[in-house]
């Protein structure tokens, strides 16, 4: 980034009269031409006029560094597709998505925490028996045997809750990254049966890098941030009545617990995944774990 | 955009105290997170999300709201391309570009005021002959002779100043705009003679809208606001040790000078083109105008 030395912390209060004057007029000027728009839009786009100018302003920004800045929002529009959404990442990891989490948890402060999306969450993933293995089997890493029940916040199991899971594999990669992939692996959808409950098998969640070949990456590496994330297996929760629930289930002892590169591990969710002693069942492998966890889901406000 | 109807107009006061701390904690370890980039960047980077955070929390900003966003930016990104650039114009109908503009004016506060770039100028314009048509002759609209001067701050003439000059057609549109074209139009560089004075034929400029078919010209219409531009020629002119000046001339008596789209008139560079009561030299048609303009540009600092 070129830049051009700065020596005022707060350049506002450096501007020449005739210029502080012009910057309020402008400023006063676009926040005005939003008065006609739907009272939402207009708090939004007004509060965004505000922070931009006050941005621009303290920083005293460069010609050179807005460039730079437009030339990331393209790069990052470019590269985003089907399947890569690097707006997103940006957001993740900036905070953005774990502060709006935050106040999402807020408004449901007694069902399981919930946790952020993530860019890898795909639409109408494919329907899954119970006790199906949804990495095929085949695939390198520690069986695991997931045991999920599904309740009311007064531990009321919920029947034919649906139940989406999606996670990498061992080497970091969701299906989705794999062009050469047929299908979708360790994603799928189920659902409880009458006592709330399902299992499924998979493997162990690996550590692994968000996606750094493009903008958001640089971002990390020019500001010397690691881009893993401390290993995971996401769910989404819905069910008729019921607030949905998006959530993370964290391998309790995984590495980068304390520096998740988008800041979304909370201790709630941080769940043992225990090796087990017994023989595996069906045909697995040793060593094997299993994941127990009941999911708590609010009532739809 | 779906919302959430929110009473207060600052969410953050009415956050429930474990989720204010931990609100604060996340603000506080993303912030964190860029201690150790280089000076410039982590100021950047801190202030950016100092604001984002603000902006999320103090508008309760919904994920419905947040996706909006996402998307927003992800179809800005996908529409921009070599010759249209959606940031550009997000920048510019928010005030962005003109701010920054005001800056750029106030560190050389004695030259010819700037004017913002705009997204239509295209690197490496043809070099064209003192006196060209920059219209090619055949184009509809009142024809205009320029008579430019380049000189510095005391009026002294600068030889050779490169003058990079582009425009609409009458329709508002910009070549790069227009894909059956064959070539540029309206479009050139020509450099001033010892005398430091250039002349070239167009003609008179024509309100225009923005692109408006792409998120930009969305939020312009979902907030109430027309995307024209008030009528204007651009010029970009550089020279040895002089601060390369980037400006706008606008049509005195024009259509929307106080309604600009993208907030970029100023007083000092709006100028007549006024009709000619003489026969048009060079077989040019009736009725047409001249513009007379000295810029004066700053040394380098």
């Amino acid at each position: 980034m070129t830049t051009t030395t700065r020596s005022a912390p707060d350049a506002s209060d450096a501007l020449a009269p005739e210029t502080a004057t012009a910057v309020k007029a402008l400023t006063q000027e676009v926040l005005q031409s939003f008065d006609q728009a739907p009272a939402r839009l207009r708090t939004l786009l007004q509060s965004l006029v505000g922070h931009l100018h006050t941005f621009v302003l303290d920083n005293d920004l460069t010609e050179a560094e807005w460039r730079y800045a437009i030339d990331f929002l393209t790069r990052a529009g470019h590269i985003t597709s089907d399947t890569r959404q690097e707006f997103i990442l940006l957001s993740d990891t900036l905070g953005v998505s774990s502060l709006l989490d935050l106040l999402t948890n807020s408004r449901t402060p007694e069902s399981t925490p919930s946790a952020v999306l993530g860019p890898f969450y795909v639409e109408g993933p494919p329907n899954l028996p119970e006790g199906t293995d949804i990495s095929g089997g085949h695939l390198d890493g520690d069986p695991v045997l997931a045991n999920i029940t599904v309740s009311d916040l007064q531990s009321r199991p919920i029947p034919d809750a649906v139940v989406d899971v999606w996670q990498a594999n061992q080497d970091g990669f969701y299906d989705v990254q794999l062009p050469d992939l047929e299908g979708p692996v360790l994603r799928g959808r189920l659902r409880t049966d009458t006592k709330g409950r399902l299992s499924f098998w998979t493997i162990l969640p690996a550590p692994y890098p968000i996606p750094d070949d493009g903008p958001v990456g640089q971002m990390l590496s020019a500001v010397g941030r690691h881009p893993m994330r401390a290993p995971h297996v996401h769910f989404m929760i819905a069910a008729p009545g019921k607030h949905t629930l998006v959530t993370q289930l964290f391998v309790e002892g995984g590495d980068y617990l304390d520096s998740d590169t988008v800041f979304g591990v909370k201790q709630a969710i941080t769940v043992p995944f225990p090796v087990q002693n017994d023989p595996p069942p069906n045909g697995h492998v040793a060593p094997w774990r299993r994941l127990d966890f009941t999911f708590h889901l609010a009532d739809q406000t």
